[in-house]
């Protein structure tokens, strides 16, 4: 099949032109990036080639910043609890507020409209306390509470200021930058809204070669609260938590809006902060709305100052991405002419993939550096970067044969490919992939099985594919390795909030996929108090719906079953009052079902389960421990899974379960007989795609409309072929 | 040491005269039993022993219970939730409410005065339905609510007859007996009291040569239901819970007495029941008090016609239990002479030890059955019961060694001796070991480090050393691993509860032991809401205390911190939301508290573990989760440890972590050098025993204040020596 051009970005660097063109023409590059660290030459810029330009609005304005230092971003800090130790009669307690705190990070904002907002609290009674209660001493940074109960803990929720922007600081620290330290400017002032649009206005002008100008992204960084011990660095981090996005005057204007003021304590929420993977409280969700509103309608003049020069804008979907959303509804309003995503992991191809935008763009592992996120070597000696390439392709490939992208690309310093002349033609391989790939999707849908696949949770569409971040981050969350295997597998997805299941959603959702920890946002939470939303996924079930639960669905305290769905799961999780009841004895299915688990498939020990009432059938068990059960429920099933890790026999298992939960056979078409292979039939173009996931040579079938397919494949190989 | 006589109770059989007096001499038996099943001649009967004759004084009154199958004892039951399928316009749901119990144990108690306490609860809301809302069908045993919430499950409770005392029920399934079925009378009804004290006054009349009457026990039996499935057979049992204390005239009299009336739910709790393990509430606090004081009332009526036919009344403290509580301050109102434990464990004699009674007797195991509780072989080709013996007295021979009991003695069938005459050897060295310890302890105590322990928990006093039954049923609790290690432990130990501490008992504690898993009694549940405790707990061990802590101590939701005694242990658990929170790194401590740790110490890894402020040092820890911590606050100490197991390396552990706690040196007088051996030593008589609790032999040296002492022993081995 012959190979096209186009659809691909390449880092050029200055100094190495020919071989930024060299490599251009061997990848088929029809835009050529700058990169953090890396300016582009006159020769380059001159090539022919569409230029994208990257710039991050909120740093890099050190000169503005240092003389605005009260118009910095913020966040609320909430000290370490204090024991007032009785000593004698008084029992006078004094808190450092940045004792545990990262000095170059932040700084005190006692500013006469911020302390309005600080908080001190008794933690042993949960009390706030008056402002009477408690005095602040400027001077050294503390806090003294004069009358503190003996033996009480108390805590001081204060503003500070980040004098340090994450991404900045994360660079110097990781990788021994010694640059200045880049201060993070806070839009919500009308003083910095004005000079930023001064300053875009300017670097349009001063750009006139750039076509698109990319974004890295909007203001608010996702949340890295660094502390003082370096035995203790990394307080607090969450991709998708909103404490960055808290100022003085934007709190201020949410009080007018919203008819009541944030306090610190709706962000401290006792210490634990709103991490992602907790459902969210009203206040938290009015609090999103309204950064939501202002990063649209601030972030809209400046991308309309792109506009105007004729220019596109692009948003990187990274860093400081917070509070623009891309699947809130909203979206569109920016006016953005692409989105482009970084990718370790298939779900991340489909997060891309799925927002309504003209142009998605995917930016490939590894990136050109010397070292990679971990810190293990890449691009240097004793890192093997062709391989890495191929493990991260074989990754988003898949999913991408599901849904396609635009463009893919690289980043970072592109003479540090010469060394590794496999890498390069692994790369081009690659990028005639994909185009190939993204043509059969020009010509129409791949097949899919009937069966649609709604994973339910308390962000619904919100958080569409993603958890918060990056695999690496949240693997700890079954939810992730299910939509990881979901990224691939030819099924419809779609991502339902309990919300929408009031709603009406589930008449077009065949499978409810709810995966979690008890009182996570991924399995539900509070929200699961809500009978009427028992009641409907009870009824849609009975009607013939299927409900896989997996770990802790539906689970909430306070009822006669732990998890809500019990009844339809016909298992439990008993939390320590059931110790004493007996349990249902079971043989594991030997039946039809038992065919339903591929072999090679791992599901990790959870105790204390067990059968309620004995109907579930066991496909997996731990000795007397269920671990995966089906049951019928009228003309629907309830199927429970204890755990699940993503991995080829794993997605097989998920694939045949949703199948199963469907109404459909195992054994459909276009299916592989080898789990470790997959493929994707386009029927307007009649190409079958079977790829190889694993690092061994594959023999695979597949039953087609016209007969059995007989396919091998080297290690993760893709083979392309017409019926 | 001369073999001293006395102190041994043995079952003697008619039919083996000669046998029986036999090993009376052998064992220096006293007392001459008889067991269920066997009955004694008048050649053993008149041989000059003590006489003790079993009586159970609910059942073996099947002639009345006949003719007064409403006046038997009874139980709430409650149907497993049945979901409201909507099928049409209508929900009707007809539940049939002996479906899913056992017909041989239950009958519906439909009477006048027992269906206003049946209740009907719609259990997806939580609401308890008015009585019109739903109609019984007395021939049908059904219950239909005519206008069911679709997609709702509802349950009902009911009052049941129990028509077979569950002991009889256990050995006719068990040991295949094909006797009549023993019915329970309900002494709660006039009418039974006017006949049992008939039937009592009588049986003295007609056994004059019973020495002893021992009570098998009181009224009321540990918590046994079973289920109508042999995939389900034990739908709850719990050797310590009150749910067969109901009766509808209990019921009204409680009402009568505390101006409420008890409901179904008080004792159906969502289907969980009140199992002893997790906190009660007020209600059935208000129920045990009420309970315990008719049983006092009424069983004293009984004990009082014992004492008057000049016999002596003791009380076997299993089975029919429930409502006596020797450790609640009132068992002295019985009079009873002796209690009577069968016991497989060191807490067993303990809790037999510590009752205040005249006389304490320890039934020792194997009994003299075919088989064993868990039906395997015992007295039969393939049983080994010497060895069985052995394991058993090593168990309690170390809480021996602690506090002295009275007596020893078997129960079973006594022929069954007669083929393994290695057995009646052993018994007679077990019989003269215990003598010669119990004559120690009467010439002085033994020697205790000066650490006072106290265990914390919600029913404290109440539950000294047991939990709810024997070890084999509640394994799965650590705190019945640390009673059983304490049992042996030359330490002063005491239960108390978090009322105690309010009332000022930390005074007189040097260390307090909580453990347990959240929400349970042995944790503490919901009483660590309250901040008096947490502060007096705090302050006191600031001032000096050590507070170990087991798996989730003080754990409550709700606050900044799970473990409520966070702050003094340095180690909190995660629940979910601090997922995205950083750790502290530690390293395993080197220095002197690594000496804490004996070799072969095992904890289970538990997850989710962190320090909450760094200055714990970790003495164990799986990667990066510690399992073993120790703190200093102020003058005290915070200790954690994940779980507890018993063995010799946790048992000789935890006496570590007791004395550091307390202040005292590791290595102290009287302890052995290696643990797999124990030691007292009894200063008014000068006596060392040091014993052997392995399997295999030891030696060991003990410090004493005459120097060190070396001691070999074979396995098992118990040493005298003279110091």
């Amino acid at each position: 099949m012959a190979a096209q051009k186009g659809g691909f970005t390449l880092p050029g660097e200055a100094g190495y032109e020919a071989l930024t063109l060299k490599l251009a023409e061997k990848w088929g590059a029809d835009v050529i990036r700058d990169s953090d660290g890396t300016v582009l030459s006159d020769e380059i810029i001159q090539a022919g080639y569409d230029i994208y330009s990257t710039i991050c609005i909120i740093r890099d304005h050190n000169e503005w910043a240092v003389k605005n230092k009260d118009k910095l971003q913020q966040t609320f800090l909430c000290t370490p609890p204090a024991l007032a130790v009785a000593d004698g009669t008084e029992c006078r307690l004094r808190i450092g507020l940045m004792d545990s705190f990262f000095a170059e990070q932040f700084t005190v904002n006692a500013g006469t409209g911020a302390m309005k907002y600080w908080q001190v609290y008794d933690r042993t009674s949960n009390r706030l306390l008056d402002n009477g209660e408690w005095t602040y001493d400027a001077e050294r940074e503390t806090v003294e509470i004069g009358n503190a109960v003996p033996w009480h803990r108390y805590t001081v929720s204060f503003l500070a200021y980040r004098i340090w922007e994450e991404i900045s600081m994360y660079n110097h620290t990781t990788n021994h930058w010694d640059k200045e330290h880049l201060m993070p400017v806070e839009p919500a002032y009308p003083e910095t809204q004005e000079y930023l649009l001064g300053w875009m206005e300017n670097w349009c002008e001063t750009h006139p070669d750039t076509t698109v100008v990319r974004f890295t992204s909007m203001f608010y960084n996702f949340v890295w609260i660094w502390g003082s011990s370096e035995r203790n660095r990394q307080l607090f981090s969450d991709w998708g938590s909103y404490d960055y996005t808290v100022s003085v005057p934007a709190l201020d204007a949410f009080a007018e809006k919203y008819g009541y003021a944030m306090t610190a304590e709706d962000f401290i929420n006792k210490g634990n902060l709103h991490v992602t993977h907790m459902p969210g409280d009203a206040h938290k969700r009015d609090w999103m709305e309204f950064v939501n509103e202002f990063v649209i309608s601030f972030g809209k003049k400046l991308i309309d100052i792109v506009h105007k020069y004729g220019k596109k804008a692009y948003v990187f979907y990274d860093d400081s991405w917070v509070g623009i959303e891309p699947y809130n509804g909203r979206f569109q309003e920016f006016g953005f002419d692409g989105l482009i995503k970084c990718v370790f992991s298939g779900y991340e191809a489909r997060l891309c993939a799925g927002v309504d935008v003209p142009v998605h763009e995917l930016r490939l592992h590894p990136y050109l550096f010397p070292v990679g996120l971990g810190g293990a070597p890449t691009f240097m000696e004793g890192g093997n970067p062709t391989l890495e390439a191929k493990r991260f392709w074989n990754s988003v490939r898949r999913a991408l044969l599901r849904q396609p992208v635009d463009r893919i690309g690289l980043g970072g310093y592109l003479h540090l490919v010469e060394e590794f002349p496999d890498f390069c033609d692994y790369m081009e391989n690659v990028a005639d992939e994909f185009r190939l790939i993204r043509g059969f999707h020009g010509e129409g849908k791949p097949y899919t099985a009937k069966t649609r696949v709604a994973v339910l949770h308390s962000w619904g569409k919100l958080r569409s594919w993603t958890l918060s971040g990056h695999f690496h981050e949240t693997w700890m969350h079954d939810l992730i390795h299910v939509n990881e295997a979901l990224s691939g597998l030819p099924v419809e997805v779609s991502f339902i909030s309990f919300e929408d299941i009031k709603n009406g959603c589930l008449k077009d959702v065949d499978v409810v996929i709810n995966a979690g920890c008890e009182g996570s946002a991924w399995s539900g939470g509070g929200a699961w108090t809500d009978d009427g939303v028992v009641s409907l996924l009870t009824e849609w079930v009975y009607r013939g719906g299927g409900y896989i639960g997996v770990n802790e669905p539906s689970a909430v305290r306070g009822y006669d079953t732990f998890f809500r769905m019990a009844h339809v799961l016909g298992i439990d999780e008993d939390t320590g009052a059931k110790v004493c009841h007996g349990r249902w004895e079971f043989e594991l299915e030997t039946g039809k079902e038992a065919a339903l688990v591929p072999e090679g498939v791992t599901v990790k020990t959870k105790k204390n389960l067990y059968l309620t009432d004995g109907t579930a059938k066991v496909l997996l068990a731990d000795g007397k421990n269920p671990l995966l059960t089906v049951k019928e429920c009228g003309k629907g099933k309830g199927i429970y899974l204890a755990g699940f890790e993503v991995n080829s026999a794993n997605t097989r298992l998920l694939y045949q379960l949703i199948r199963y939960a469907g109404g459909e056979e195992a054994d459909g078409l276009y299916m592989t007989d080898n789990l470790y292979t997959e493929c994707a039939y386009y029927a307007q173009s009649r190409r079958l795609v079977v790829i190889n996931n694993s690092e061994k040579e594959q023999k695979t079938s597949v039953r087609t409309e016209q007969g059995r397919k007989e396919v091998s494949l080297k290690p993760f190989e893709t083979v392309f072929m017409e019926l």
